[in-house]
């Protein structure tokens, strides 16, 4: 029986909660699928961050080596760390350090979910690079405190960053309806994002059968309100994948139904999934935060790790108990409830 | 009677079709509020760079310098002219050149207009720093064409240029209902973002009677979907200003209703008002451009002359129409039949 080695980071907040149902739900699709998840955990996180002055310990990313997979619930805990302590000090630290440049989000309504939009006929793939542009963390700041202090903020782009995310988003929409959609703003930023578009269209030669659109990201936020369905696969920087993520998030009804993998495709460290959404500090521990987008990342890790029959199950469970009227919408049912529900689905499917 | 020279730059595409309706506009209101309009034609293009090398002549900045206001309707026509060099040689510099640092775009919907949201009970004001922050210009490339390529784009932020522009938007939400959210992305921009934020929190000290809320670019993007109701002036760099206000397009019914002004609040300058959509070559000339988003940006240059009272008989002339179903759907009325719509309702409101 294959085993499957995992590093359980909770992180902060409601990363406690909504682990703890994922791993439910991980745990009985094993079972059902003859498989063994051996999850190991780690209380790094803002927490730990008051007690020893450090995120994760400094042989952190060395002890994640290891794992088949790592699954992380949410970190941040603004009150007591700024977020630019803690996530630069877990969460953007593993994403560079395994190379998980590929960030992969899924944006469809699940049944029962109503969207914000009145058009409810989308299903989109964002891609989002991951290692590097707006968020290489390069920068400073002079005169600090004074009249004439500035602050600069270098986004750093590499073709060898650029082409194998584009490659990745390629291929993704080579699996799916063959469109794909790069975004930038070339018109405004002149050097990085004109960079990237040459490099779509030297990539996009060896793709002829993907049909690509150029995109700028002001235009493509309107266009992800106005006409989602028009969208296959999308790819983006760092920032603008970002931002068209919770924007996807926000049209598939909000971030409780939003999943994310953070992909190291080459194989050389281990792959992470998490659900888009944050720590939501206000609301931990009270078995009210809905644990749907945690689910769906657990099975986008289970995908990814080759368990594709136990993969299809839970989502087939979470289509389920959303189809059910089970965690569509906020506050009628709490974290266990839902949970529940998404297990005696799996169950019941046989 | 007081007379306005106003520069007028009609630029590519449509700009010419929804200039030539605004200024209809404009003249008509004028004459009803006795004052006149003194507008001089500009041939600045793509079709001027393709004659020239260039959007404008050397001493184009100079020659505005003497007008009241700009008027700009559309630049760019990317089949001819790489957009990085349009609008890096007209646009972004007659910004820049007088110091038009507050951007200003309304986001609610008109009469009639229908929302690609559920919800349509919104308005904001969005505030977008225009002269520096991500679309400085900075950067560079080398390697230019190898493997080891690097693109590099800074982002640069200066404490007067945030300062000045938090301050506007402060002094907005004081005009409006005292409420301003300050959007940044400082849990992943550590250097800029966080800069930004600490002049946030210095500057609101200055302005008790304003709440000020902080958010993501990210989490703010979900909201102006969610809950657009729960916004009143938003502040934002000029990428995320950029991106919010083609959202708030988008929300509003699309482009074709979004208005904008660049301020020049010191006066040293003129200030320019231009509709946010682009120039849509593929529809030039051919009557069909819904020329709302320009009459409206007329409006707000009319209120920033002090002719307040034509600037509000515009916009509700603009609402008279929309009432009616003129203007309101793409397609089924042609930019003269709405700008006669609008025209006539000027005229009824006596
Ligand atoms: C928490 C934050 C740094 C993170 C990001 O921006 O990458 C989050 O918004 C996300 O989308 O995963
Ligand atoms: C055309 C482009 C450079 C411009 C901008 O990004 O500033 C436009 O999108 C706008 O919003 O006015």
């Amino acid at each position: 029986m294959t085993t499957y080695k995992l590093a359980l980071i909770p992180g902060d907040g409601i990363g406690g909660d909504v682990t703890d149902a994922a791993m439910a739900v991980v745990q009985a699709a094993a079972r059902r699928h003859d498989f063994t998840v051996q999850a190991t955990t780690f209380d790094w996180s803002c927490a730990h961050y008051l007690r020893t002055g450090a995120m994760m310990p400094e042989d952190g990313i060395e002890t994640l080596r290891g794992f088949d997979a790592i699954y992380l619930g949410a970190v941040g805990w603004p009150h007591t760390v700024p977020d630019s302590v803690s996530l630069h000090g877990l969460l953007l630290p593993i994403r560079k350090a395994f190379n998980q440049y590929a960030n992969i989000r899924p944006h469809r309504l699940l049944p029962g979910v109503e969207s914000p939009l009145r058009s409810d006929g989308f299903d989109i793939l964002c891609i989002r690079e991951n290692t590097e542009g707006e968020y290489s963390g390069a920068g400073g700041r002079v005169h600090q405190g004074m009249v004439n202090e500035v602050a600069v903020e270098t986004a750093i782009f590499t073709r060898a960053g650029v082409e194998r995310i584009l490659r990745f988003a390629f291929e993704q929409a080579q699996a799916r309806r063959g469109h794909l959609t790069s975004v930038t703003k070339s018109n405004a930023q002149k050097y990085s994002m004109v960079f990237w578009d040459e490099v779509t269209r030297e990539v996009a030669a060896d793709y002829p059968d993907v049909t690509v659109s150029h995109m700028h990201i002001d235009a493509m936020a309107a266009r992800m309100v106005m006409a989602p369905e028009s969208l296959d696969v999308v790819v983006a920087s760092n920032l603008f994948g970002d931002i068209l993520t919770d924007l996807g998030a926000a049209i598939q009804g909000g971030l409780g139904f939003a999943a994310s993998a953070n992909i190291c495709p080459d194989g050389t460290g281990p792959s992470m999934f998490e659900p888009v959404h944050g720590s939501a500090p206000d609301i931990a521990g009270q078995n009210i935060a809905n644990p749907i987008a945690a689910i769906w990342s657990a099975a986008m890790m289970l995908q990814h790790l080759g368990e594709d029959r136990a993969a299809d199950t839970i989502i087939a469970a979470i289509e389920a108990a959303t189809a059910q009227g089970i965690g569509t919408v906020p506050g009628s049912h709490s974290t266990d409830a839902i949970t529940a529900a998404i297990l005696s689905a799996l169950e019941a499917d046989a």
